[in-house]
């Protein structure tokens, strides 16, 4: 059987990038092309493209388009306006590690070429934005098998926000676990978060498993903990935004919630994430910076004012799950286990920046 | 200083009942008056009137108001037609006991007194009925009072759904405790859950308190874990729907996460509410039924359809926490400590049911 993707986050058309605009799913399936790197900033800043993986996807075709709009014929000149494209890119948003793990090898082309002419960089680069797209695709491919063996042949499982082929260059981190165990014939019954403000659960992760005929069942964030207690969650798996050498994880605010609701009802707590999402140069996740979002997202997130003006509204956009909680991270070299400051190391290929 | 009420929920005003809407709040401010029992039973079932001891406070009026509308000279038609008057009010809800206990205490009055009249009795069950709302007044009050004992001298404190005036008759449970410890000098901050799916903390919650200048916050509910990970709750309060017994505890979908939460932080775990609350009938919580609400709050409960048509949607209003979990539980009669099968039986005093 052949797994065929529901969506591709982003694609090359030829001369121009087109995403799909996941803040419209899953009523309205809308499509933004573009050749300008600025509107690709403004599509990760606004949401339209999410997930950790996707975005660093997206900051290297937004580079790659920074210099295909380079007018010019000098190469210094080329650099200069590049190292804006790649600020600009960088600043959007601040807690996936994938944004500036992108920009790095965009950068690396850059600087490992330092005699090709303005044109034979606009193609080498554009090859580097593919190249970053179709290894995301097998690395994701490679995290499903890996982590689908993890998965009992009859299993509940828990998961937040979307960590779908929406989330990724295409299968997933978290749900290509999902799907290839269910591939591969196992009877899995999803549970997934609806995962507010932004509702990636309930909007994204629900359409993309209903698309492949996966049971899902949505629940509200605050009804996890009943759902556990009733024995019907066999094993939660997550993505990652970012992840410490020592294991501790940044992801979508309420999984550190959680995983302490797994540990207590000793469930095991999975991470998918590939290495590009691991910060080799991070030791725990207390240097990780949090994201804060508008307070808006909460208090109209659904064309609607539902609380009083003027309240206080805190709103990081993710949390630090500390590694204790964490029974396995999966990344396309399979599956780590602790202790992490020892496995997490000997992740590190001298191929990968 | 005096306490004054930023809103009754319910009003008795000479010869209706008059509810505000608390599905229209915070942003209008829309009265129901009434004087059919038929528009009580609807206004809690549709949640214009919520909270534990305001259902059942309702459900007396609603009772009183039966008894007026029926036409006839004849006891015994009387007590028929309000047979049918209580077990429609009962068939709104399931989880609060408060429905049957204010519904059982409406009846003892009639039952006690078989020879009145039919226009004695109308007075009698008016009588009643306000009795049971002042009574919950006091008893309110007497929470706060006890409870804010427990509250340190600068304290964060994290709150569920909504336990306020509006939840009772006045003062609150839950809310009583917060709103006594900032009257009395104590430096509280407030993290108000939103609460989903029906928002009753964002809603409700966050303009009670804002109504009383109390430094409150508004989180999503899986906000929680992190922000007591940051050191920032002293302790949780929530209100309770039913108590068995043994000191489980039936409240709003999301009070277990809490519970469990809690106790991974070393936070104490607060329950308030009045003795009306407590179901000296059962042992335990695994007896208490659990209500499921309709998937369309979860995916259209903003205007805005926020889920793929079709969806699977598990929507528990109510979820069961442990005795073990539950540090003390409040009731106007004080401090109630574990072990609950026993302090519990002690609350049950002859005056009551």
């Amino acid at each position: 059987m052949v797994y065929r993707p529901a969506m591709k986050s982003i694609e090359w058309l030829g001369d121009k990038v087109q995403i799909i605009d996941q803040t419209r799913l899953p009523l309205e399936e809308v499509y933004i092309e573009t050749d300008s790197y600025l509107e690709i900033a403004d599509a990760i800043k606004k949401l339209r493209i999410r997930g950790a993986p996707a975005i660093g996807i997206a900051a290297g075709f937004g580079f790659a388009l920074g210099a295909r709009q380079f007018k010019g014929e000098q190469r210094a000149e080329l650099d200069r306006q590049l190292d804006e494209v790649a600020a600009l890119l960088l600043s959007t948003r601040p807690t996936a590690v994938n944004l500036s793990w992108a920009l790095n090898r965009m950068r690396c082309v850059l600087n490992e070429n330092p005699h090709r002419s303005v044109k034979e960089m606009k193609e080498l680069l554009l090859d580097e934005a593919k190249k970053i797209q179709s290894e995301d695709i097998e690395t994701c491919r490679r995290i499903g098998q890996h982590g689908s063996e993890l998965v009992p042949e009859r299993a509940g499982i828990l998961t937040h926000c979307n960590t779908g082929a929406l989330a990724t260059g295409d299968y997933g981190t978290a749900q290509s676990i999902i799907v290839t165990a269910h591939e591969r014939g196992k009877r899995v019954r999803v549970f997934a978060d609806e995962t507010r403000p932004l509702l990636q659960g309930a909007r994204l992760t629900t359409w993309e498993l209903m698309k492949r005929n996966i049971d899902v069942t949505l629940i509200t964030d605050n009804t996890a903990a009943f759902v556990m207690k009733q024995g019907l969650v066999d094993l939660v798996v997550v993505g990652a935004d970012r992840i410490a050498r020592n294991g501790d994880v940044a992801n979508k605010i309420g999984t550190y919630n959680l995983a302490v609701l797994a540990e207590k009802h000793k469930i095991p707590f999975y991470v998918a994430a590939p290495i590009s999402s691991i910060d080799f140069q991070l030791s725990s996740g207390a240097g990780i910076p949090i994201e804060e979002r508008d307070p808006k997202e909460v208090t109209e997130g659904f064309g609607k004012r539902i609380a009083p003006h003027g309240v206080h509204v805190y709103s990081p956009a993710f949390d630090i799950t500390p590694h204790e909680l964490v029974t396995s991270i999966i990344t396309e070299h399979g599956i780590t286990r602790p202790p992490y400051d020892k496995t997490i190391a000997s992740l590190r290929s001298p191929t990968k920046v």
